[in-house]
């Protein structure tokens, strides 16, 4: 890496910082962004600007967002009626991607943690029980990793959610569609057989 | 990728255009770089810009530099009677990395590919030979690899070296240190038995 230019050298740093990226990597594509087309090199500048400049969190769900409502929100055809609570972005997309859902969201943006301090006052839970006292919702899908924190989170939100007139549910834990018995746990194979259903 | 705002998903589609880089990693870089410190991620694009503006090939050895000379050519120190024939950057890079040169380089930027349309007026075959003739240069290094194009770009170049007078010479082929002995091919025990030396 000292015997590059400056210019590169400073590519080669940059890049090293990003995660899953040494400096190996970091080489090899800034050698690819020498030899790429310039309108590339600086569109991927211009996108790294206007991510840090527009992105903001959705004013009423706090999904990452372009305005002041994301494109959930946004979307009149969403079902406001249900709202589904996750921990983050990463498990709205990954819901959105599995195409079962047409409701709303609420994003926590974290997990109870007492051991990280962590407090119901460091994630959106004082949102979401005004949400749940303002009458439009009628049900509140705690969709929740089910980790330690996520267990806690989600009794604690059942918890408080007692008084308010909306049904809560968890959804399902289970075999995962295509796994093999003999390699799931124990737990997630006491909570399947738990939950059986008639066929 | 589709379930994020318009500025995320242009970061995703430039950073996915990299080699290496598929759309997850792509995804998880960008949500990286939302929540990376806003500094860094204006400094990688800042640094981005300043590659293609900044960069430029040394007018004497061809070699990527900042300024019109580069860093090897700009140093007093580096013995400019001995000239080390190279195809490009990476090569010129792993030779400093040894540690093992203190002269200066020629970047052929690329070798003879009949296959590619590729002939003696597309690489930097004129240049080195307008220096053999200037009379500073003593020596020519060719440290080219001992591939078909290297093989027979190499044997070109010593050819129009004749009528000058400088030495040329070649890096020796031979068994890769600590490599073993059973695993090497046989074209290159052949060249390592030729090149025997006494111990």
């Amino acid at each position: 890496m000292n015997h590059y230019p400056a210019s590169i050298k400073k590519v080669i740093h940059s890049l090293s910082r990003l995660p899953g990226i040494g400096s190996k990597t970091a080489e090899r594509l800034a050698m690819h962004l020498l030899n790429a087309p310039e309108s590339d090199v600086l569109d991927l500048a211009r996108n790294l600007i206007d991510l840090k400049k527009n992105v903001r969190l959705c004013a009423r769900c706090f999904a990452l967002s372009d305005g002041d409502l994301c494109g959930i929100c946004g979307n009149p055809t969403r079902d406001t009626a249900i709202l589904c609570v996750v921990e983050n972005q990463a498990d709205m997309v990954a819901i959105e991607k599995s195409g079962a859902y047409t409701g709303t969201y609420h994003l926590l943006q974290g997990l109870l943690s007492p051991m990280d301090n962590i407090g119901p006052n460091d994630i959106r839970i004082k949102e979401l029980l005004e949400k749940a006292g303002a009458g439009t919702v009628k049900e509140i899908i705690l969709a929740i990793s089910t980790n330690v924190e996520g267990e806690a989170t989600a009794s604690y939100i059942s918890e408080r959610l007692v008084p308010y007139a909306v049904a809560t549910t968890r959804i399902a834990s289970g075999v995962p569609v295509g796994g093999e018995l003999q390699y799931v746990d124990q737990v997630t194979l006491k909570k399947a057989m738990e939950a059986r259903h008639a066929v």
